[in-house]
């Protein structure tokens, strides 16, 4: 995997993982371009190129197997990774993402939960007891995540990704309404709903 | 607003737009291309550029007033629209998403939540009460929502986008785990959590 992949390409790569991860669930093994295309709405040449960026697994007249494919991609993506990750703020949202599957489906493993509000610290999500965030360094430095979803208030984001940054995790899932600032090495993602909701807005108003 | 505002330009407004916001919040009246882009890790240049397509309201010596700029830029968004929004899935992410106000604070009224689980209907959520998912037509009719969020089971999310299209709903917030398949002049945005996970594990792990 030594190609160098275009930003474009890598931002499909989830896509079609998800694609990939439904084909296999319903035992379908093998996929050509042009049934790929069909199901994600995309040309087979757009595909066929978009694969071929990471070597190219198709064979003349066989297809893609879905399998090596997906496995290919998942790889690629890090997923393989197993990455640990912890949430930070056990309010409504943090809550949720705590229940949602998807992260641990796709190999995201989540070892803690933290909150400061004293009526939550001790009570149980499925499987993990949210802590005290005063014990936040303590259990990094035992369970290591590389991962860390942010969903405190606003103005506790950049005092919570310093303390996260200084105790070594490596990735930021930011679900606070603001920018964030860190060091070089590590890396955020923001989920911004109000952005989401706004630029769908944006299209209703100018039908797009 | 005639004039056609690239999409590249058209994405980062939201961003623009919670800046100003909050430099509203804080009282400053006006701002310098060069502060902005301070504040935004933008360069002023391309700040410049950006404000310019949709009629740049910047004034030398003077910079931009922040509500003139905040405004024009909502209403491109299409936020003084205020376009009253529904919540169908009343799970642990639909509460959530209830419970966020950030929605609400950019003009989306909230008006109504349904679910199919008996357990949960009729019991109340802020001021909302969450609602049978039988009467959703009959909802929408009164209340004429012009955006769904979608928070319900993938296996489901087809099925009820249908009902709301056929009811007239204009853009659907999709939080299901699938892609939805919707007819001219319906809009969806996509709020893939697992993708944004997956996207921050291909950074991690290829140290971006």
């Amino acid at each position: 995997m030594e190609k160098k992949i275009s930003l474009e390409v890598i931002k499909r790569l989830p896509r079609y993982y998800r694609y990939l991860t439904e084909l296999l669930e319903s035992g379908i093994t093998r996929i050509s371009s042009k049934e790929l295309s069909e199901r994600m709405g995309a040309t087979a040449s757009q595909i066929r190129q978009d694969l071929n960026c990471f070597g190219g697994f198709g064979q003349q007249g066989y297809g893609y197997s879905v399998e090596v494919l997906h496995d290919a991609i998942g790889e690629i993506l890090g997923l393989n990774n197993h990455y640990k990750t912890i949430i930070v703020g056990a309010g409504n949202l943090g809550k949720a993402l705590a229940h949602y599957k998807g992260f641990e489906k796709r190999g995201f493993k989540l070892c803690a939960i933290f909150d400061i509000d004293q009526s939550k610290i001790g009570t149980v999500i499925d499987d993990l007891t949210i802590q005290n965030l005063d014990c936040l360094e303590q259990v990094v430095q035992k369970e290591r995540p590389t991962i860390a979803i942010l969903t405190v208030p606003k103005s506790a984001a950049d005092t919570i990704a310093q303390r996260l940054v200084n105790c070594g995790v490596k990735g930021l899932l930011n679900f606070c309404y603001v920018d964030i600032d860190v060091p070089a090495g590590v890396t955020v993602e923001n989920v911004h709903l109000s952005d989401s909701i706004m630029r769908l807005a944006y299209k209703i108003s100018n039908n797009l």
